[in-house]
């Protein structure tokens, strides 16, 4: 301001006061339609502009970006070093000694046999290192997705009478989360999972973690009997119904297990160095628990084990893939689920490490990954798989260099899979709860949903919303609540948007909210409103109603001697226009001049413009004075050109 | 900016620099968050304030206002006067002369007996001259509805085999759908009438106007077997497949008195001093083809006749409402559907007339009272009625200055009904048929569409999605895949948000859209960006993406020497934030430093500066720097403060 109004000074007024005078709203220069679909379309689905890394290069060098886009591996091979091997191996033998017993678990968890959680550990981690484009990503079964997909698909099928068809519905479901996955890569429709906002999945995920927590009981209690709902309340009813099954034998083991595990994760907490300690754990649990087993002949005293588990890799079951019409809405129903959840955390696991070492992870490209992932999974005996968050998490702290730490887990699993399996044969199924139940606590993030409270009412009661649902009536609807607020948010932020009275900061030409700015002041005369949305046709008829009652309460408030004059309509934060958004500005510029006031529309962004302009041709209703490019400078040259004593005003407007 | 600059070139430079550096930016006077939640709510239910004239009243008072605001009638009948009667009397009649063969017609057209279409004409109106605010609506049946009407009963029960089922099921919708209409007022959820925009009613209106012109095919061609569907292909082919089913004599009539409508309408829009001659048209084509058939015996020679009508007004039908659960499901559904079409009809008519005379309707207070007048309707044998808006277009050229132009039309049709109904005995069908085809034609705005087309594509897809929709789907269906679109338009309006660059204009501290203002220049150094949406968990994924890709542009655009150090987010378009807006402006705060550029928000507005605060306290990422109530305030205290050349900045900031 300094330098401006120096050189004003400098007796260049004049100047500087025709310039105010003449700066004219512009229109973006002409563009034809199809160049304007073009644009958006791009915008809308490329806002990443995937491509722009080819332009300029020569053909072969296009080649080999296009196969290191497909094939991330193809990026960090070549230069792959002796040094980062040892990361990887570390790092990669740290998550394995996770994955196998969680593996256990979450297969059970899914009501599918354990075995099948140690295939699901071994080919999709190495088809994500092929095809994956993040550097941290532990990728294999996870809980939740588990827990889905065994409610979902128990609603069909018992999978204690009917075990085999269960484990092809798993298979055929997870073929369809694969194919969905991927067809939202390829469609570039990642705006999908942006549905499920943070609030969403904090309520979501603690709620699921309590579902899970509650479904181990059984396992927990030794309990036979138990029910196959997954809510809250029938679950309780009937561990408290069985008190006569539970074995005492189990519950210590449980009980003490459990606390080994979470003192562990504690002081992994305490202290992030001794996060070998939360790692160690499970296998240690499993290790020794089956010790103790085994040696105790515990299995004779009430103690269930998972019993004999034969040798041997994946085998092929494209053939078990079942597309009978009867299964078909189930298994496509819980694919699409199990789909959206595994992939929303594998992407924001996948994120969040990418961002913490400053590298891109693209959205639609890993959708991609996981997706091919299951669809392989699903031919090769593995359920739904994705990259797991808390196995990332300490696959990025044991230091992993690259994608290789998830070949080295697999080949770990896969030796598992040829030579260890009969020493799993003893491992009480206790032990999995424990860990199921260890791994799932993390999942309940209560500062986190505190901070949501102090910020945002409405997200804390979407929280609230899916956790209750969850809880209370079923995971996938407490989902579809929480998603359904969510949109209803934000269709009521442009159904009722928010409308502010601006006034002028006193000794300057600045003009703000009055509600907000204690100090600002109204221009007498004037009523000068901002429209915080897009005008269009789920909006109009309440600016309608609105503007009508500012425009009464003004003329309610104003003294007689300055009544209202002139309406200035700030378009500044108006996106867009429909057409129904243009009848309503041409509806009130008539009405406002039935009203003897005077309307102008102050800087309209470019496509607003665009459509003025057209309208205009049509219905002719911009006068001279009724687009300005700033509220100062229609201020100014409306109140100019007027009876109003232009001392009064400017006096107002410039102290 | 002459006395501004005046001023300050009388050496108050530097107070005036003061000033422009110390303007902060302010929060909202702090409120509870009750308060908070309540004034939302009243925004956002009651935009229009519907107590406000009862603030500060006497009671007494009050409650005449209170039943004034319940019964319209008190606010007019007092000072009612002669003058005013004279002009409804022959409002009323005029109406009247169109409401009992369109009456007729449209029942038919809903698959029931044409008594029922007078009985509609009778009570509804009465009821509605109580309750309704508006002064030219004239109620009764209306085409489209009770094509919907007919079409989705037909879906259910065969009205042919089964009449009287059909006819409870009828009263039944009706009786669901005028519970619909008053809930949907006293909830004070107009809102959704709202989301059937223009765009979407013109597709639609043309489409249904097809589809009934194609159903009074039968009746134009005296073909005694034809299709139960309403789409085209079905119609048209069982038009084609019945060729001998065709009457001469019948088609002769049909289009002979089809052209004199047409003609007459025609007429009455090229002067329309005329309109009444496309008024009494209807009820001359009735007469005279009554009197033909009768005199001519045409009957017996293969043109349908309606048949006896026995006198006498309507009866109770209470006791024919139906509610056992086979059908529930159909008639909620029907009533649902019919209910907002014939709301959206009856209120956007009266609408229309209101704003020509200057007067308000309450849209939620009109959908009581419609709601109301089916409720009743239902119970006494009439079937669903609205403000037709062809009947009120007549009823205002026609001078009406009352609801109780209605009422003189209801006592018409008793009058018809008690003594007149002989009459029609031989008014033959392809009368009525040509009546409904030359009533529906007006549906079809072909210029409406094509001013969409030019003003907005998206529009347009919408329209024609529900004109196709409904003539090659089904009327529903048409509907909801319009709807559908225009509701996935504005989410897509929020998860993929408008982002412009904006940049200085030359002589001025003014910053604009540098693609839409060409004379706009960058500030070197500066990356000055705003958002034109809420930013919340639908989007904050894009902005990321979307923002990195202009800071890379930045970077590979601008000259060596001056390289980006600064990122301006401008927030004034920026209405709302939620928790993963908030956590989006933490993150990019830190990844902006991460990568050498400070970044400074711009006038956030009240609620975002809110959570803002709410924020800092938690995370705490807010400098001295980061906040500023203008652009040119940001751009002027980072320059200066930083080692760019000053000169260089201000040179560019103010020439």
């Amino acid at each position: 301001m300094e330098g401006e109004c120096k050189r004003r000074g400098e007796g260049q007024v004049e100047t500087g006061v025709m310039m105010e005078g003449v700066h004219k709203v512009e229109a973006a220069p002409p563009q034809s339609t199809v160049d304007k679909m073009k644009l958006r379309l791009k915008e809308t689905f490329f806002p990443d502009d995937p491509f722009r890394r080819f332009k300029g290069q020569p053909p072969m060098r296009k080649w080999v970006l296009g196969a290191q886009y497909l094939f991330p591996i193809l990026d960090w091979a070549p230069n792959y070093s002796l040094s980062f091997f040892k990361s990887d191996l570390v790092a990669g033998l740290t998550i394995a000694s996770l994955a196998i017993p969680q593996g256990i678990s979450y297969a059970k968890l899914a009501n599918l046999p354990p075995i099948i959680g140690l295939y699901s550990s071994f080919v999709p981690p190495l088809v994500y290192s092929v095809l994956g484009s993040s550097r941290d990503l532990a990728v294999g079964p996870v809980s939740i997705a588990s827990l889905i997909m065994g409610s979902m698909l128990r609603q069909a099928v018992n999978p204690n009478t009917d075990p085999f068809l269960f484990l092809q519905l798993a298979f055929t479901a997870t073929f369809f989360a694969g194919l969905f996955q991927a067809s939202l890569g390829i469609l570039r429709l990642g705006v999908i999972i942006d549905f499920l906002s943070k609030a969403t999945l904090v309520g979501f995920m603690a709620g699921a973690a309590i579902i899970v927590s509650l479904q181990q009981l059984k396992n927990l209690l030794g309990i036979v009997h138990f029910t196959k709902k997954m809510a809250v309340v029938p679950v309780l009813s009937s561990v408290f119904h069985n008190t006569h099954e539970w074995s005492w034998q189990t519950v210590v083991m449980g009980i003490s297990f459990l606390a080994f595990l979470l003192l562990a994760r504690h002081a992994s907490i305490r202290r992030p160095k001794l996060f070998w300690l939360s790692v160690g754990a499970p296998l240690a649990s499993v290790i020794i628990s089956t010790l103790v087993v085994f040696l105790l002949k515990a299995q004779n005293h009430g103690i269930s084990i998972i019993g004999k588990l034969k040798c041997g890799l994946n085998r092929p079951s494209w053939d078990n893939l079942l597309f009978d019409s009867t299964y078909l809405g189930t298994t496509m129903k819980t694919g699409l689920v199990t789909g959206i959840i595994s992939l929303t955390e594998g992407i924001a696991s996948g994120r969040t490490f990418a961002s913490l070492r400053g590298y891109q992870v693209d959205g639609n490209k890993e959708m991609m990954a996981i997706g091919l992932m299951n669809i392989v999974g699903s031919c090769t005996s593995c359920y739904v798989t994705t990259g797991a968050f808390s196995r990332s998490a300490v696959n990025h702290n044991a230091g992993c260099k690259t994608a290789m730490s998830n070949v080295v887990m697999a080949l770990t699993v896969m030796v598992t899979l040829l030579l260890l399996m009969p020493l799993f044969a003893y491992t009480p199924n206790v032990v999995l709860a424990a860990i199921i139940i260890a791994a799932v606590i993390g999942l309940i993030d209560v500062p986190a949903a505190y901070n949501i409270w102090k910020l945002d009412k409405v997200d804390f009661l979407v929280c609230m919303s899916s956790f209750l649902g969850v809880i209370f009536i079923s995971v996938q609807e407490g989902l579809a609540i929480a998603v359904g607020l969510s949109i209803f948010r934000i269709l009521l932020q442009t159904t009722r948007p928010k409308m502010i009275a601006l006034g002028n900061i006193p000794g300057t030409n600045i003009y703000r909210d009055l509600h907000q700015y204690k100090d600002a002041k109204r221009v007498p005369g004037f009523l000068i409103l901002a429209v915080e949305a897009p005008i269009n046709f789920s909006n109009t008829t309440y600016l309608n109603e609105r503007m009508t009652r500012w425009i009464e309460n003004e003329n309610s408030m104003e003294e007689k001697e300055t009544n209202l004059r002139f309406l200035i309509l700030d378009l500044s934060a108006v996106p867009t226009v429909d057409t129904s958004g243009i009848s309503f500005l041409v509806d009130l510029k008539k009405s406002t001049e039935k009203h003897g006031l005077e309307l102008t529309l102050v800087n309209p962004m470019e496509e607003v413009m665009e459509k003025l302009q057209r309208a205009n041709k049509i219905h002719d209703f911009l006068g001279v004075n009724s687009l300005h490019l700033t509220i100062p400078e229609a201020v100014f040259s409306l109140s100019s050109q007027n009876k109003l004593q232009h001392q009064e005003v400017s006096s107002t407007l410039f102290i």
